[in-house]
């Protein structure tokens, strides 16, 4: 077997399981444990397909907004996952996951490198319509968990309605009917004693 | 909020968070534990974007297979995963499965609900080039995580080499150029002692 670009990918395949390592703040939806960014991606994913009519724009480029989704996470293998809610950790964030995304997409041959390279930087800069529906899921998926285990992560990383208010507002530009549900549920999270004020 | 609509989407999505709890037998490439559907049903999609280029048929549609790779494990939820090398599990395998998708599916609206089947079906009959091709990625994960694990899986669960052959044998359908690479890690497997004859 002599096939070098080949090579490349399968050694980036392989790096990539690191995901299932990296673990968010937010719980499964059963409680039992936190939940990892390679199944949150996946998560995310399905979303899209189902959630597309959903997107402030029509007829969005849905296989793009997979594609990111799919490697929106990939550079917290290096950077790991920055609380949303810690203002400290957040301040070199960007800088950590930059020097992440130079390590780990370079692994693939170069046009394979710059694609994921490209998807990575749409997703984050949030510009266009599919970057911006990607973006309103990343949200919604961790308010559904927060819901249905009664807000126990909100409460022990004491985050307030404020905060999660604040967080969550931009989701409104991805698809304003997920953020008419999500502010529905924040509110009944508030009223249930889910979410402090 | 009065969206009946939304309301099944989002049941169907909650529902799907117990992918995460269903245990593959193949190990992280790390060692430290089982794979889940959920992190492996993600793998498979970042894989089919990467690979591609192998696929037996030019020009697939990836977005298909994309779909396909990130339904195909979730009727295990009730199903549960069935060894690939236990006859007797796999003799009732399909009629648990089709049960499994008569209810989960259903959780979505009429016309989601059928358009996953549809994936799914598609899928596990491996009839189109992008079945095809997505049911040689399913084959070859497996194979680099007991390859990386120098065959731990393989060695608990006593599978010879002749057991693996025969199981991705048909992965030269969906891509000759990745059962080539299949071949020659198998064999490099039982040269190292990974998977006994």
């Amino acid at each position: 077997m002599n096939n070098a670009k080949l090579e490349k990918q399968i050694q980036f395949i392989i790096e990539i399981d690191k995901l299932k390592h990296v673990f968010r703040r937010t719980l499964l939806i059963n409680g039992s444990r936190n939940e990892n960014d390679a199944e949150h991606s996946w998560h995310l994913a399905v979303m899209s397909l189902l959630l597309q009519e959903y997107s402030s724009k029509k007829d969005i480029d849905i296989s793009r907004v997979i594609k990111m989704l799919l490697v929106h996470d990939i550079v917290e293998i290096d950077a790991g996952d920055t609380f949303c809610y810690d203002m400290q950790a957040n301040k070199n964030r960007k800088e950590r996951e930059e020097k992440a995304a130079d390590r780990i997409f370079n692994i693939l041959p170069k046009e394979q490198a710059s694609e994921l390279r490209q998807l990575w930087d749409e997703f984050e800069e949030r510009k266009t319509p599919e970057a911006r529906f990607a973006a309103s899921l990343d949200r919604l998926q961790p308010l559904l968990h927060n819901y249905n285990t009664k807000g126990k992560a909100w409460k022990e990383h004491k985050v307030t309605s404020d905060m999660v208010f604040e967080r969550n507002k931009y989701m409104k530009d991805g698809s304003p009917v997920l953020w008419e549900y999500a502010e529905a549920i924040i509110n009944d999270s508030i009223q249930k004693g889910y979410l402090n004020k």
